[in-house]
């Protein structure tokens, strides 16, 4: 198979599978924000689309209004550095995984508001019981040390991988006898939530945490998260909204996509061809007999390969070279979303296998 | 005139005058946003439609790349928090009339990065050198005081007053002259710009100011702000949108909307359309013999009217009631914006006239 | 009288009137760290020193330890940053004078914290309810403004006058009625104390405040300030004493201190000698016809004078020129403290008396 | 030898070797501030003391009024939180040791001032350029990442070590390659110049740092720790002070204490005798066949020892036990000060001595 059957355009630039927002909104998206735009709406997200949008998400976590409030923010780092100054007071630190969102992907924000991080080593890109334990108890030197209040995770996590009923019960049951919240970054819950690997409700998630926010940026919204706060961590939470430039004068924008993504089951539709095309990327590296750094669980695929290879797919494929190793092999990580192009998959996977092979003869000869 | 004629279905809403960001956006931009959906586009602001919407607003100003630096923020309040926080040392304040956004409509985002506001009285909703100068020398007790910095302002002005280049410079000279930086929050910089009393052009904002921004969100967006930043403070700027949670992934949503405001005359079209219907309202009250707390210079009309008058209004209308006089007059903000229909200006002046009428001759009588 | 007869020595350095931290601590006080210098005490507030001292604050209070928690700091403006930041959320405000120390002698230290300062203008150089009243009601508009949520008073105030029992009653009866907390800066709230003018206990104020704090550095001793916090407010008060810096390895440099002014009535008989001193001045300016700009109810006088009389005043004296006034004529600024030697006090009077004669006669002819 | 001999008096307390701050100060310091106690000052720092305390410092590093500003403050952390806030942009981030003092003992000052830390494993309690370089390294994915701008370093480092020359230039060339300030905390500073390791003069230090200060808390002083800053980085420091609230009025405090301190040599006399004391315990746990964590080149020991002879000198002593380890031996901290009683830590020896003869004896048989 010649490289012309794969992009019969030469001049065609690389197809991204970089990360999961490369692209616009998903059209039905678009559609909604065209079908709503003429109407007069009450502004900062006293509009009836939000309020739609909110009580959809309410139904698919199966809890009433008196049980939780739901916030619509522009992005992740706004969701995660509001969810977390809005609950500290100022002397109350955060635990996270070393390669946590918040620690090392968004430039400060949670130090920013003043609080400290704690940093905790991943097993599988995941917070365990026994390093959070840990980590608490490592940080009791009164009144020396900043106080261990709220343990973040991500789910899925940085690394694709997702949390089970178990792990995320145990972890909860560790927070409450500790005495601390627990926030899920969801990011990408889409994926996590249509994973083969899920095993939890929407409420379970709500049940077990005290803020969880879902990505609607990720999952093919033009941008927008929705924070679901616990009723008894929700007053005055529009004033942080407010005072760190979150709260949007047309926040109709954010609630019009929420309510598209979750009027029918648009949002989990486009989780699942995300996981779907990780799912055939990384089957073929396996097949083909390349080591994968972590678990395809989600739309998330981290594999090694020689760096020669890597060059190669980088002149077809735009991804990041996550990581370099010491004997000439490079980790790289392949993203996939709702935008995500089957037949591009398909010529990736093309690619992968002819000079996977190419390589082995080489080597064999 | 019967009621009817105005609103035939009886059930019909009233119509808001009450902000400009009651509807979407222009159709313009929703169809620009549609046309490039799809296309695969680097995160973070490091797309072709920003770099593409940089460099038309860049061609407005009339100045280089290596004059300024721009950036799109998802809200107005994200515009003044960032400016500022990116210019300041921590013992610096800032310079703002009593009546400024930062001062009494973002809930402290100014104080929530540390700096302090000193407060100063407006005149005709503007800054003045007479009491800046005041300003400054009541701030001078070293080290006890904190230092004033910057002046903030905003043109528009909250009264809807526009600075003319004689005012502007003026203020621009002390600043230099004394140290501070000037940032002009331009939330509604697009109708100054077509203000009738508007005498510079977006070169003179540029030359007399350290940072402008120009607002999207109330000129035809769906959302975002132009931040235009001198070169000489704009390193390290991508740190702080991002540090507080406004470098959007999709940064190509406020890159389209801006390029297509600024691909042909749209933004000045919409403004001036927003004026137009200001003044319209604005002289039917001055016709009928109703005092105007300010001049009408751009979209915002204020005027003081019996209570019982706002009243009957706003069975049909929506607007704030800004302030309670003593004698049982109110005053009342309209606010028209690049959505306005003429038809509903066309009723609401009908109203008036008619109520207006009817209240001299139950006084005469 | 000639000038030799006030200063024999030429030479002599003008004698400060400026303020009441000119010089060190009182005798007892340093005898007291020479006496318990050599023991071997628990670090960081856990002395015994500091645990006597607390006690007998409590004593002096008549209060137990459920109900008040006592922790020293090193200075007022920690007194203060602590105290606020310790019991506000991220978009509270505080409400002060706009003449409060908070607002204008601390260079932003809390804003530094985040938090907005809602100014508010001074009757007699005091909070009014009716003042404060306007200033929640102006402070009202959801989510768009800071929340007013604590009230900073100073007990003496900026100007020197103490509040009535009646007046803080009011004060406080508002603020339980609005959810405001109630901070009292006692920096000079032992001259308050033992001002004619007060009737009130220490029992009074700590029931009709949330957190008021005792003045060390202008009582008597070399530095430190004593933080009251009503238990509700005390948890992790600790943790921000440390995380602003002002939890000293060596607490007991201010648990000795306030022992020695507890343990009998030091701290009393220092201020009320310092407000003697004040009278004596504020008597002599009277009846020499001068004009006070404020009653002088405990130890600061503010007296108008023609410029020409303070400067030839401050050739012998050293003290604030408090404002220039349009007419020539300045407020000066005179204050007194436990360490006033009251023979200067004389000299001073003297000073005044024969120049005011000089210049009645004067003007006269 | 049996106990009473050791403490004849059986009700005696134990005796605290557990840190360098136990006592108050030493008393040439306290009849220093007796003898300059009456004499009127300027306030905030502006006395002849302290003026006179910043010529004897500067005479010391051997360098200029041009070259170095000196301020004082009250403690460690205000030293650290200050320094750093007065030279970073809000999005900058400080390099430390894991163990850092900043990391781990001051309840999150940093963070609260709005910077990250950036953590690094330490080399014999010391940061390592390679360590240093790999750390600059991995934070460098713009603008995702706070930007690494300044490395803290302890000296002493917390483990007692001090750095060499070579190892302090080294880093400061790599600090000036990379564009990080270099902030040296000499909360024991004094031990370290003193320790028999050290080949740097304090001007050495100037040179090789942007900002260092010397303890005075830890050093025999009641409190205070002189910020020796280089001019270049200056401009605005005293607003810091005030704003954190470490600018005390009575600044004559500090000033005194630390013009006795280095009026003559008493500084390092007084270091000198804390480094011979833990010598002497050092070179006896060493004689005895215990082992050392770390050497003892200052004036803390790091010892392993079974938890039962800490316990049984726990009832004569007081220390820290600094870790557990896992086969029932603890890691026990040392620390002699100034103040510490050189027959105490011959009692010390001698109980150890005795201590570990019997352990091996019941080993033995």
């Amino acid at each position: 198979m010649p490289a012309t059957s794969l992009c019969q355009d030469e001049a065609c630039p690389p197809y991204s599978l970089m990360d999961d927002y490369s692209e616009g909104a998903h059209p039905q998206i678009l559609e909604a924000l065209l079908r709503t735009n003429s109407t007069q709406q009450v502004s900062y997200g006293g509009d009836a689309y939000s309020d739609e949008a909110r009580q959809l998400i309410r139904n698919k976590i199966n809890c009433t209004e008196d049980e939780a409030d739901i916030f619509f923010v522009p992005s992740g780092t706004s969701a995660n550095l509001i969810s977390i100054a809005s609950c500290l007071r100022p002397y109350e630190a955060v635990i996270t995984l070393d390669s946590g969102h918040i620690a090392c992907k968004e430039a400060g924000a949670i130090e920013a508001t003043g609080h400290k991080l704690i940093l905790v080593p991943a097993v599988d890109g995941k917070m365990t019981t026994t390093n959070l334990q840990k980590a608490i108890q490592q940080n009791q030197f009164f009144p020396h040390m900043a106080k261990p209040r709220l343990l973040y995770i991500s789910n899925a996590s940085e690394t694709g991988t997702v949390y089970t009923k178990r792990e995320l019960t145990n972890l909860s049951a560790l927070c409450k006898q500790m005495n601390l919240l627990l926030l899920m970054d969801g990011a990408r819950i889409g994926t996590a939530m249509c994973s083969k690997k899920n095993d939890m409700t929407f409420r379970d998630i709500f049940d077990l945490t005290d803020i969880f926010w879902i990505g609607g940026t990720k999952a093919g919204a033009l941008m927008g998260e929705a924070i679901v706060v616990k009723k008894a961590l929700s007053e005055g939470f529009v004033f942080h909204l407010k005072q760190h430039g979150a709260l949007l004068a047309k926040g109709r924008i954010m609630g019009v996509q929420f309510m598209e993504l979750f009027r029918s089951d648009l949002f989990f539709t486009l989780a699942t061809h995300a996981n779907a095309m990780a799912e055939k990327i990384s089957a073929n590296f396996e097949a083909l007999g390349h080591h994968l750094v972590a678990e395809t669980e989600t739309n998330q695929v981290f594999v090694t390969m020689p760096q020669q290879l890597a060059q190669r797919l980088q002149n077809r494929f735009r991804f990041y070279i996550w990581d370099q190793l010491d004997d000439g092999q490079v980790v790289v990580r392949i993203v996939t979303s709702w935008a995500t192009d089957e037949l591009q998959v398909d010529k990736f996977n093309a690619w992968v296998a002819q000079w996977t092979a190419a390589a082995k003869e080489f080597t064999t000869n």
